[in-house]
């Protein structure tokens, strides 16, 4: 039984390197299942609650998705209009009610903290699929899973990491938490390309300074990612501007594209996306022509995303370790994918 | 085999006190395995057609969990806008379509006896999950039921219960329908309390009256609970009423909370209410200081709701007595519940 | 081993007469299962990711309910507004996303070749649940299907078939795709009876008389069904018009009652209609006061959906022959249907 049993998953902060040692040791073992080589019907009867009080297509069908791969059932709900929310439900009562209903929850929800404060009147745990601005753990934890993964095909590790992170470093979450779950490691040097009014909050920067690690701040692309490891690009979020002028100041001056990295980057750098990313001709912020790269790294960070959400199911659940048990053989046609 | 087997549930009307014996019997036998002490597979390769023409979060997580609870498969559809409803279809060619795609169907929808004319083109059985006005049978059941086993905690029964319903009685179809089903009963006491606009409509009255029971009109919460076994509060629907003005008069004038109840009523009073409640500081209709009271229902009333629907799915597809057959142990974390 | 394994389904034109009767072939094998005298579990851990970028009940429910009673799990998900694509993602990054959580898709999409623009980035089979004005291959399918199963009440096959084609048939994508089936056949008369703003596609004409059948062209209903064996008809979709005094002009003209049909048809016309129908008093295109004949096939259309839905998943992943390996009892009441 580890530490994860009956616990709500809220925050990246509740994390130490062995809890989050223990989540990718389950996250590994769970690639034969999420490659169909073998099923497990380790949660056949189990429910979990889908609730996406917010909408977001690939994070509920990658919970959802995981659940089923373990054998359970599925609840969901999708946005706000159809909810008792709307008609002054408190949370607390939502939950008390909800959580009736399964076995564990997964929870989307615009208000930062209102998944904490769901999980209060929740009778089973709670997973955070995203509060708003507040964080997005399960995003954070298979961002980190996939850069040990792809610095370990160089037989390398986390500690002594480069890491150049590029766009829009203010509002996105998703850099903010991977900052947070970085500083718990060694000898980390970030590189941090935004425009000044996009830059890094001082919370983040400082929480990294303290750990040691080592900062460098630039609003230029070029000529800043010749020593990165890992390259992670973000979304200049559109909608986080008072308007569409504002966000077109923006478009595509941290573009990056194959000739750019061919010949700005090391042979062997990471390229990383949170996606969706805007493939419009205009706006490309991370362009097509490197789809078919072998560093491109951003589809496999969502078939991570699979395996880091399964592995909390299955740690919550306290069947971590039952889960050869109830394997058995895939009898369907099953695509190779690259995992 | 009980005459529920293959038949539709679309009102309390078709139900004896056999039938409602029956049916909280069956889920009185589903309580292990909605507090997940038990699992049963005894509708495995069944699916459920969870048919929401009018969304409903609450009850159609309940319907749809109570099948996947039992083993079966669930298919949904939410809303009006994407269905061919909206280009003139006929509720019969939706029946006669849809119910080929399931085992049995749960429907909601927003028009008074809707739910009765789909099912004539029904090859399944359709329970009635709500038809605006009209009836919400799983409600009226699962308050029944509860009323039934909070009385019992202290070795009694419905027959001699006094009831005091509060609140909003003519628009609110739960009291009508509840109602209906305690004229079975022998020898009960109705307190009605509500502002005279939303005073409990004639009809009821005079079912009651006919059936031998006892009725007090007041327009006053306190003064009148002192003898009441259970207090069953409603909601003020606002968007009953034709302005938010005239909804705004009521806010609060039938409003409990721990002071008045420790002054108001029994020690040993019920709190229920059909939820969801209006938890906001101006609106409260039950304050939140009553959270940990004992004596506060409403939770387990959305528990037993869970019960009551698996056993309606039990009895409508005759496997009531294979509960047993197809159990086996629950090998994931489960929490205890206060059902 | 099929052709079909591993494959894409995504327009009628990949399909010859072998591949057709090797669908049909497992289609049938598919009836216990539909009809529930049996059940398989043969996709039992399978996913289907059931994608619907444009709302469509009954095919959505049609394709996810196929999917549960092969015995697997569904993912969904409806309308474009809480989807990524909205953002500016290429359909070649969602499928790249969404193909990593399921073992095959079926989708519908507004946009005439999305689905295999989507096809070329997913990792799974993908089956076309249509694309807008473009096609919808499983009702082509599931019209043919139902033709021949018809006409072998008779003892007849398709080949020498005579059938008419009434209303919209310009912007019916139905009656084209079921046209360039029909092309495979031998000898088949094509009665056309349609306004002439709403004739048939020059392309579809050319299609039909290369393969040297018959066309007969009217705009006239009465006087024109004598020969007919089947008679199909389509709905006037009013959306395809500028406005809706245009879509009234044409209401009523190409319906069909109990008086035409008995006045008009052979006393073994087979009755064919996609669904929905419109059943508002004014706009009937085909009376309810055939709902009982005998040979109305309508619904037998919407049955045979399902068939051809389990046939195609058991195809393309490549368990056509597994079916009874995987077979169990039903234990459940199950309706008798008329499928």
């Amino acid at each position: 039984m580890t530490q994860f049993q009956g616990s709500h998953i809220l925050s990246v902060n509740q994390l130490d390197l062995d809890a989050i040692n223990t989540i990718f040791n389950v996250a590994t073992q769970m690639t034969p299942y999420a490659l169909r080589q073998k099923r497990t019907r380790v949660l056949e009867g189990a429910v979990l609650g889908n609730l996406f009080f917010e909408p977001s297509t690939r994070t509920r069908v990658s919970f959802g998705c995981a659940f089923n791969l373990l054998g359970g059932h599925v609840r969901e709900t999708t946005g706000m209009a159809s909810s008792s929310l709307s008609k002054g439900e408190s949370l607390y009562d939502t939950a008390r009610v909800l959580s009736t209903y399964s076995d564990v929850i997964a929870m989307r929800h615009p208000e930062p903290f209102s998944v904490q404060e769901f999980s209060v009147g929740s009778r089973v745990p709670v997973i955070n699929g995203g509060d708003g601005t507040n964080e997005h753990p399960t995003q954070a934890l298979l961002d980190l899973f996939t850069i040990q993964k792809e610095l370990a095909e160089a037989n390398r590790g986390i500690n002594g990491l480069h890491i150049a992170m590029v766009g829009d470093l203010r509002f996105g979450r998703t850099v903010h938490s991977l900052s947070r779950l970085l500083c718990m490691y060694k000898n980390v040097t970030f590189t941090l390309v935004s425009p000044s009014e996009l830059s890094m909050p001082e919370y983040v920067l400082s929480d990294i300074e303290k750990a040691g690690h080592q900062i460098k701040i630039t609003d230029q692309l070029e000529g800043h990612l010749d020593k990165a490891d890992i390259l992670y690009l973000t979304r200049i979020q559109e909608e986080r501007f008072p308007s569409q002028e504002e966000a077109n100041k923006y478009r595509g001056k941290f573009r990056l594209n194959k000739g750019i990295y061919t010949q700005h980057c090391k042979s062997n750098t990471v390229i990383m996306h949170p996606l969706p990313r805007d493939s419009r001709a205009a706006a490309n912020e991370l362009d097509n022509d490197l789809n078919s790269h072998p560093n491109l790294a951003i589809f496999r960070q969502a078939d991570n995303g699979l395996l880091i959400r399964m592995a909390l199911f299955a740690l919550t659940l306290g069947v971590d370790t039952q889960l050869k048990q109830y394997e058995s053989p895939v009898n369907w046609y099953s695509r190779k994918a690259d995992f």
